[in-house]
C-alpha cells in the first residue's frame, strides 16, 4: 500500500473544539477555477466621511450626535438583533415546534476616529485601548449576561457594510450554539485527560512547530491542525486564562502585538485589506461567574474567506453545508506559504 | 408585560434535526443595507458552448470526449475531493491531533444536454429522468459507501463555476458530520416519541398550513420552523419512505412536479434564475443497508442565500460563525411573502 502523504492524500481530521471532522484533499488546490471572482478593490475611504454614521461628530439613524472620541467609541446597535426585553413566547410547546425567549443587547465598538485604518495599521498603545475596552465591555454585560460575543465582521466579502475600523458586542441570555458545543467539549477534555484542552493544545504547538504563524512571549497563533478554512488561525494564551478580564496589563500589550504581526501576515499574503470573521470566546459569564470554568481556555478565532487570491474566496456550499466542511490544502501547507510573508511591515490600506 | 409577537420579537427556534436554536429577529429586517451588492446578471448563456466542459461531445480535462447525451450524462469529477484509494494515516495519535483515512468517489452529473436551461425549464419527463439517475447512483454507490451525498450548488454565488445545469454525487467511507448529527437527532426522536421525526413534522406541517410552500398528493415542501437561510426550504414525502431508491414511480412523478413547482417560485420570488445549495439526506447506505433505519425519513434541504433582492444575500458571518445563526425575517412571514409568487411559469433563463 502507498505511504500516507499529508500533502497528497485526502483525510478526516478531528476538531476536538466542536467534535466534528473536517476533510482534508490538498490536492484540490491543482483544480482550474472559473467561478466568481470577487471585486478586488474597494472605494478609496477618505479619513473622515461627513455620511458616514461611524465617524466622530456625525449624526446617527436615531438623531444621535458621536463625540469627537480620540481612540475607541462605543454605542447601541441601531438595528440590534437582541433586545432587552423582548417577551416570552410561552411554554407547554410541541418537541417539533419548541421557541424559546431571547433577550440581550447589541452595540458596535469603534476602534479608532480614522476611517482609512485597520487594527494592523494602528500603534501598538492604540491596539491597547481595543483590547482594554473589550475588556470593560466584558465587565459590564458579563455580570449579567451568560454569553458576551465580541466579532469583527471585516471587509464587504464578510457582510461588513461600514468600512471605519470596528467590531460588535452582542450580549445574550442564553449560550449560543457555538458556546454549549466549546463548552462542552472543553469540560469533556478537562474530565479525561486531566488538563484544560487549550492549554494543553498550545503547549504542544509550540513544541511542534509547525503550524506556528507568529509567537511572542504570552501568546501564540497556530493555523490549527483541525481548521476548515483556508487561512483560519487560533490566537491563544500561554498561560491559563479563562477570560478577557483576567489578562494583565502585560498580556494585553503582548496581545496588541501579537495582532497587529499577525494581521499584517494576513494583509500581506494577498498584498490587500484581508477580509476575515474573528471573535473571542472565554468562559460563561453572568451566572457562570459563580461556577468553576477551569475547563475554559481563552481565545480568538479567525474565519478569513479567501483560498487562492484576493480575488478567489473558498465558498463552503454544497456538500460543506449538507454533509462535511473541506478544505483544499492543509494547515502545514499553510505555514509553508506565510514563511515567506513578513509580519513587519503593514503597508495595505482600505481602498 | 407585552404580548409575544413573533413579527416583532426575538426568539429562540429549535432544530430538533441538527439539536441547535436559530436566533429568530424579524425586526432587523428594517434596518437599511449599505454592504456588499451582487452582480445580478450573469453573461448570456448559449445552450452549446464548445468550450465547456460539461456540454455533449466536448472533451474534459483529462481528454476524455463526452458522449453526445440526450438527458443526463454521469462522469468522474475530474479534481475530486475524495478518492478511492487514500492510504491511512495510521492510528495510535493523540487526541488532539487525530486524523482518519477518508475515501470515496465524487462525480459530476449533468441534467441536460442544454446548457440554457435548469431543473425549473426542463420538461416533468427530463426532471423524472434526473431523478432516476439519482436513485440509480444511490444504488450503485450506496451498495458500498455508507454515505452517498448528492448536492447540487447552483449559481456563483454558491461557488458553481460552471452554467451547466448539473449536481454533485460524492461517496464516502465514513458518516459526514451532518449525516451523523441529523441520524442520532431522528433516532432519539423515534426512541422518546414513537413516530420518526419528519414523519409526524410533514403530517403537522401539512395540518397547520402556516409554513407550506407547495404540496402535492405525495409531498411537501415547508419553510420549515426552524429555517437558518432566509428562503430555506424542506422537501418532504409523506410517506415513510427512507432513501431516494425507495420511491415509487408515481412518487417520482409527484417529486418531479413539485420540484418544478417549488423551483419555479424560487425563480419568481427575485424575477432571477434563484442560487442555493441543496442535497439529499436519507438513511446511510453500505454496511447500514442491513441494519434498521426505520427513525430516518427521505428529505431534501434548499439552502438558497439571498435575503432582500437579487443583489442583497444574508451573511452568516461573524455572530453566525462564532456564536449562532441569526435570521431577519420569521419563517411565516416567508410564506406571506411567498403567497403572491407564481408557481406556474417558469419564465427566468439563466443568463
Ligand atoms: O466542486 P466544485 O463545484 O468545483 O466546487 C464547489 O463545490 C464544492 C463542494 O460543495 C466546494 O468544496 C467548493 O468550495 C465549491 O467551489
Ligand atoms: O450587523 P451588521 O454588520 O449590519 O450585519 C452583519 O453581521 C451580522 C452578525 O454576524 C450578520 O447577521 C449580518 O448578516 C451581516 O451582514
Amino acid at each position: 500500500e502507498l505511504r500516507f502523504d499529508p500533502k497528497e492524500h485526502q483525510h478526516l481530521r478531528y476538531n476536538p473544539l466542536r467534535d466534528t471532522w473536517v476533510l482534508v484533499s490538498a490536492h484540490r488546490m491543482k483544480r482550474p477555477w472559473s467561478g466568481q471572482v470577487e471585486k478586488e478593490e474597494e472605494d478609496q475611504v477618505p479619513q473622515h466621511d461627513p455620511n458616514n454614521p461611524l465617524c466622530p461628530g456625525n449624526t446617527r439613524a436615531n438623531g444621535e450626535v458621536n463625540p469627537d472620541y480620540n481612540n475607541t467609541f462605543v454605542f447601541e446597535n441601531d438595528f440590534p438583533a437582541l433586545q432587552p426585553n423582548a417577551p416570552d413566547p410561552g411554554y407547554n410547546q410541541h418537541p417539533l415546534f419548541q421557541s424559546k425567549a431571547a433577550r440581550g443587547v447589541c452595540k458596535v465598538m469603534c476602534f479608532h476616529p480614522w476611517s482609512d485604518v485597520t487594527l494592523p495599521l494602528m500603534t501598538l498603545p492604540d491596539i491597547i485601548k481595543v483590547i482594554d475596552k473589550w475588556a470593560e465591555l466584558m465587565v459590564d454585560l458579563g455580570s449579567t449576561y451568560p454569553w458576551v460575543q465580541i466579532f469583527e465582521n471585516k471587509g464587504a466579502m464578510m457582510g461588513c457594510s461600514n468600512p471605519h475600523p470596528h467590531c460588535q458586542v452582542w450580549a445574550s441570555n442564553f449560550l449560543p450554539n457555538e458556546a454549549t458545543l466549546s463548552d462542552r467539549c472543553q469540560r469533556e477534555y478537562l474530565k479525561t485527560h486531566g488538563e484544560p484542552l487549550l492549554l494543553q493544545y498550545a503547549k504542544m504547538e509550540a513544541e511542534r512547530r509547525e503550524r506556528v504563524v507568529v509567537q511572542n512571549a504570552d501568546w501564540l497563533a497556530v493555523v490549527p491542525y483541525w481548521a476548515t478554512w483556508p487561512f483560519q488561525t487560533l490566537l491563544l494564551p500561554r498561560r491559563h486564562v479563562q477570560r478577557l478580564t483576567n489578562l494583565t496589563a502585560q498580556e494585553r500589550e503582548g496581545l496588541a502585538s501579537i495582532m497587529k504581526r499577525l494581521l499584517t501576515k494576513y494583509d500581506n499574503l494577498f498584498q490587500i485589506s484581508f477580509p476575515y470573521s474573528m471573535g473571542w470566546h472565554g468562559a460563561p459569564t453572568g451566572p457562570y461567574l459563580k461556577e468553576d470554568q477551569f475547563h475554559w481556555q481563552l481565545h480568538a478565532h479567525y474565519y478569513p474567506p479567501l483560498l487562492r487570491s484576493a480575488g478567489v474566496r473558498k465558498f463552503m456550499v454544497g456538500y460543506e453545508m449538507l454533509a462535511q466542511e473541506q478544505r483544499d490544502l492543509t494547515p502545514e501547507q499553510v505555514i509553508h506559504l506565510g514563511n515567506s510573508i513578513t509580519a513587519t511591515y503593514a503597508i495595505y490600506k482600505t481602498g
